[in-house]
């Protein structure tokens, strides 16, 4: 038992659509609120949500806990019409967004900084949309969760049974550190399919002839634009340094093999693969 | 019917051992060399191979055609061990190489140019050994078949009726435009993998820590490094151009990030999914 018998889901989307498929098919009551009319009768039709949200909130204090699902640029509005709202039943408002920083802080400004909880699932994939969302979406993944210097230990608390309720692995991280992480983790291996995408693009090559690892390098590719475009700008500093060293690495390959150098090319290439074997292989048998 | 009911293959790894498989399930009797013995003694058990091959190829005549999946560096030698050996049989030399520019002229060098047709079959993934191989490796696949000047017609024929035969698509394309094609459709994206990799590497963030995007762009970081600092050595021209336009593009996303201009990002993002979506994407409904 979380004790949320009813959450508001602000933003059905690929992971608010999931999130509220989650709740449902666990008892409880979501309302929510989308712009797109299309995908809200859909929520509705499924038996998912069960009251609509006018665009302003009004009615939201009826929730238990409210999870903001919109794109990173639009995270700080919807906190300040919630925090226009009378807090009635809310204990928690939670957000599902890529990058961390920037939402504690509006979360701060907007007066909701003792009830915020920052999450961050690991879930997800390059479709959007309601269309895209699912049952289970969550089970096993890791969610990140980040207070502002003001969170409350019953509001933590509460975030913490939303996501292990939905299947979901909370590990708790400082905001500052969770989008130097990110930046690295997921926005960098976006730019880059991307990067490998418009190259390709360049030299007329279409995704359907490359092979099984040509395809794998590039899915991100087909990300969508607006919700990464939003996501990059608000985590600009970290990905500009990622980027930076991601162009390094591929200077280092780049310049052993302009010089013939066979041996290192291959220590390179030695070093990513121990990574990706991880520890284990270098234990002895 | 190919008319191919003796096949040599040299080199029982993933392809080599996967192309013998095929060819055994189909009826053909396979003749095999690799050095290493387990390898041998597992393909012979299976009943995929019914005749071990000494080093130095002897017998080899016996042979239709002639397999040579070895790591792209060893093929030359491969071949001049084949063209010391009476040619009896053998109308069809060919390979599996991830380059042909280089095995093409090494062809051309050994004398067996008439007979020789290159071929990269797009398949595989990034396990090695014959362990890793598989029956039904390649149905579907795209191979790209390349003619030395010298290639006979027949020859030709022969490799397009042996890949037909294990359900391949075979492609003719001359050797230049596959290495120019193949640096930027998959020598690229094992190097952006590895460079990502190298990345998480030094920042200590474990593979197993990367949502589904991460670990879709970083599988190839696993491949075997000494495989691949043999294809990128044998392609390194192509592929230093194709690191430099993979650098330039990131520098462009970069750039935009470190001045703040979304609007840039954004349309740099579109661009890469527009290729991702397909022109099918851009026709009126």
């Amino acid at each position: 038992m979380t004790g949320l018998e009813t959450v508001a889901v602000i933003g059905l989307g690929l992971i608010g659509g999931s999130v509220a498929r989650d709740l449902a098919s666990r008892g409880a009551r979501v309302l929510a609120a989308d712009p797109a009319e299309a995908s809200m009768a859909q929520a509705i039709a499924a038996g998912v949500v069960v009251h609509r949200l006018e665009p302003d909130l009004r009615g939201v204090a009826e929730a238990d806990a409210v999870v903001v699902a919109v794109p990173v640029p639009a995270a700080a509005s919807v906190l300040e019409l919630l925090a226009a709202q009378p807090r009635g039943r809310i204990r928690l408002v939670t957000d599902v967004g890529s990058t961390k920083r920037s939402v504690l802080a509006a979360a701060v400004r907007a007066g909701l900084g003792d009830c915020f909880v920052g999450a961050h699932p690991m879930a997800g994939h390059h479709r959007s949309g309601w269309e895209a969302s699912g049952g289970d979406t969550f089970r096993g993944a890791t969610v990140y969760l980040c207070r502002t210097p003001a969170t409350r230990d019953d509001a933590f608390e509460a975030a913490d049974a939303l996501w292990r309720w939905l299947g979901a692995r909370p590990e708790p991280i400082d905001g500052a550190a969770h989008d130097a992480r990110l930046a690295l983790a997921s926005h960098l291996p976006q730019a880059a399919a991307s990067a490998l995408g418009r190259v390709l693009a360049a030299a007329g090559i279409a995704p359907a002839r490359l092979g099984p690892g040509g395809r794998d390098s590039t899915r991100l590719a087909g990300s969508p634009a607006a919700l990464w475009s939003g996501i990059m700008a608000d985590n600009a500093d970290e990905l500009v340094a990622g980027i930076d060293r991601l162009r390094a690495e591929l200077a280092v390959l780049r310049d052993a093999l302009a010089r013939c150098d066979e041996a290192a090319a291959r220590t390179w290439l030695e070093q990513a693969a121990e990574w990706h074997e991880g520890p284990a292989r270098n234990l002895p048998s």
